[in-house]
C-alpha cells in the first residue's frame, strides 16, 4: 500500500489559486458579548497579535453609546493605540457615533440593521425602515468628511429572528438591496442565531442583487453549520466573510453556547480547500489566548485547539 | 417588513424527502478513548437514553482484547443489559473476538482496517495486507455462524495518515473495494484525525468503486470540517453517517482537541436541510449529559450547547 505524502499543500487544488478575504470581528462582536470586561491595552495587544497572524482587515471596536455595550465604551482610547498595517472599521450606529468615529480619524465604518423589524425595534428601538433611515443619514455625513472611505453594513437575522422565526429571502434581499442602494461598499448578511444551512444561503444567495464582490457572510456556529454555509457560498462565488479569533462572542441568545465562527476553523477550512488567506494558522490560535484567559474563557475552536495541541 | 413563520419545518425542502441513516458510535469509538473509565452501569444507561432519543443503530462496544483497550473491557457484562430496539454492532479485531460476540448473539459486527500500512502496523501490528486478510477471515467464519448477520467495515486514515500524510484517493478507494469484494455489508470511510475537506471527499467519492448504499462516512470533527464534508456527501446522495452524541471520543493525536463528529451537530443539521434522521434532538442533548460527567468534561458539542441552552 503505497500512500502520496503531500504535506505541503492541498491535494486538489494548487494553493493561491483564489484569495479569500477575512473580516476579523472579535475585537468587536466578539468582545461586546463577553461578560468580564478587557482593558484597553489587552483590546490593544489583541489586535496586535491578529495583525501579526496576518489578519488585513479587523473590526477594532464601536461607537455606540458606552451606556449600551460598556465592554467597548474605551473607543477613544483604543483607536490610537492600534498598530499601522491592517485596515480597521468600528461599527457606528447613528450621526453622533459618527463624529466620535470621524473625529478620531476612522475611514471605515460599519453599520448595523436587520430584516426583521422585531429584532431592530428590540436591540435598537426602530423599525427596519427606520434604521435604513438613519444609515442613508450615517452614509451621507460620512462620505462628506471622508469620501474615500469604506461603508459596511449588516443584516443581521438574514436568516431567522428569535422572535419573528424564519425570514424570506426577498425580505433580507430586500434591505441588503435597500442599503447597497444607499452606498454601502459591503453588505454583510449575519445570522445572528447560528441557525441557517446551505440550502438557506443557496436560497437567499440566489435572491441577493448585491453584486457578489460587495457581499459578505457573517456566520455563527451555534449549531455547527457555520462552515457548511462558507463552503455553499465558496462554491457560489463569493469570497468575503466575517469571523472571529477563538470563536470569541457567545450568542445573547442563547447561553454558553457558541457563537460567532472561528476564525482558525475559517483559516483551516480556506487552507485546505486551496483558498488563500494570508494568515498564519498556529500564531492565529495563539492570538486570542490572552483575551480568552481574561474573560474567563478556555479556549474551545476546534482548529485552534488542533493547533494548541499539536505545538 | 414582513417576515414568514415557519417555525415547524425546514424553508425549502419538505421534510421527510430523505431520509439519513446515523450510526451511533459514542459507547464505542466515543468512550474507547476516554481516559476515565465508565461503569457498565453507566453505559447501558447511556445506551438506553441514546435509543430512547431515536437512534437506532448504535455501535455498542468492542470484543478488542481488555489487554488493548481496557475502558471496553466490559463487553460482555454490557451486551445482555442492553435494551431492546436498535440495532446494536460490536468492533471485533479478530476470530478471537468473533467467538466471544457471536457467543453472545452479536448480530453485526465492525471490523477495523485502514489505507496507511504505517498506520494499521503502529495500531494493530499488521501491514494493511495482512488486517484485509484477518478481515476474511473473520466475514467467512461469521457468515457461517451468522448467515444473516451484517459486517460493517471500517477504512481510517481514509484521507490522511498521522504518520504518512495524506492518502492517494486510489488507495483508499482500493482498501474499499477489497473490503467490499470480501463480502463486508457497509464499508465506512473514516477521516481518522479530521483533517478532510469538501473537495478531498469529492475526490474520494468520485474513485469509490463501492455502492452508495453500501458507503457511511465516519468523520472526525477535529478542525470544524465534518459538517460541511457531511454536506458534500449528501449532495453526492450518500446517506448513511457516523456521529457520537456528545461528541464524544477525543483524538489521541490532538490531545484536548475534538473527536468524534457530535450526533447532535449531524441531527440539527439534518433536519435544517430537510433530511429526516428519527432522531428527537432535545432528548439526543440530553442523553450524554451523565456520561460527559463521568469522564470528566462539560458539554462541549455545538448543537448539544444550544439545545441545552434554549431549555
Amino acid at each position: 500500500m503505497a500512500s502520496l505524502r503531500n504535506g505541503a499543500g492541498p491535494f486538489f487544488r494548487r494553493e493561491g489559486d483564489v484569495k479569500v478575504r477575512i473580516v476579523e470581528v472579535g475585537p468587536r462582536d466578539g468582545l461586546q458579548n463577553e461578560a468580564t470586561p478587557v482593558s484597553t491595552q489587552s483590546k490593544a495587544a489583541f489586535v496586535a497579535s491578529l495583525a501579526a497572524a496576518g489578519l488585513h482587515e479587523i473590526e477594532a471596536t464601536s461607537f455606540v453609546s458606552p451606556k449600551w455595550v460598556p465592554q467597548l465604551g474605551d473607543a477613544e482610547e483604543l483607536w490610537p493605540r492600534l498598530p499601522t498595517g491592517p485596515l480597521y472599521s468600528a461599527l457606528v450606529p447613528n450621526l453622533r457615533g459618527l463624529e466620535r468615529a470621524v473625529g478620531l480619524g476612522v475611514r471605515r465604518i460599519a453599520l448595523f440593521t436587520a430584516s426583521s423589524d422585531l429584532f431592530t425595534k428590540r436591540n435598537i428601538n426602530m423599525t427596519v425602515e427606520e434604521s435604513l433611515a438613519v444609515a442613508g443619514e450615517v452614509i451621507r455625513a460620512f462620505r462628506k468628511s471622508v469620501p474615500e472611505g469604506f461603508v459596511r453594513t449588516y443584516v443581521s437575522t438574514a436568516f431567522e429572528c428569535p422572535y419573528a422565526g424564519r425570514m424570506a429571502p426577498s425580505v433580507t434581499a430586500g434591505v441588503a438591496g435597500r442599503l447597497h442602494d444607499l452606498g454601502a461598499d459591503e453588505v454583510a448578511m449575519g445570522d445572528t442565531i447560528g441557525v441557517a444551512s446551505p440550502s438557506e444561503v443557496r436560497s437567499l444567495a440566489s435572491t441577493l442583487e448585491v453584486p457578489l464582490s460587495k457581499t459578505a457572510w457573517h456566520f455563527h456556529d451555534t449549531r455547527g453549520t457555520a462552515i457548511a454555509n462558507v463552503a455553499a457560498c465558496l462554491e457560489l462565488g463569493y469570497s468575503s466573510f466575517d469571523s472571529s479569533a477563538g470563536g470569541l462572542g457567545g450568542c445573547p441568545y442563547a447561553k454558553g453556547a457558541g457563537g460567532n465562527l472561528a476564525t482558525e476553523d475559517l483559516v483551516y477550512f480556506c487552507s485546505r480547500e486551496g483558498f488563500e488567506t494570508g494568515v498564519d494558522l498556529p500564531s492565529l490560535a495563539r492570538a486570542s489566548l490572552p483575551v480568552l484567559e481574561a474573560v474567563g474563557r478556555s479556549p474551545f475552536a476546534r482548529a485552534q485547539l488542533a493547533v494548541l495541541a499539536a505545538s
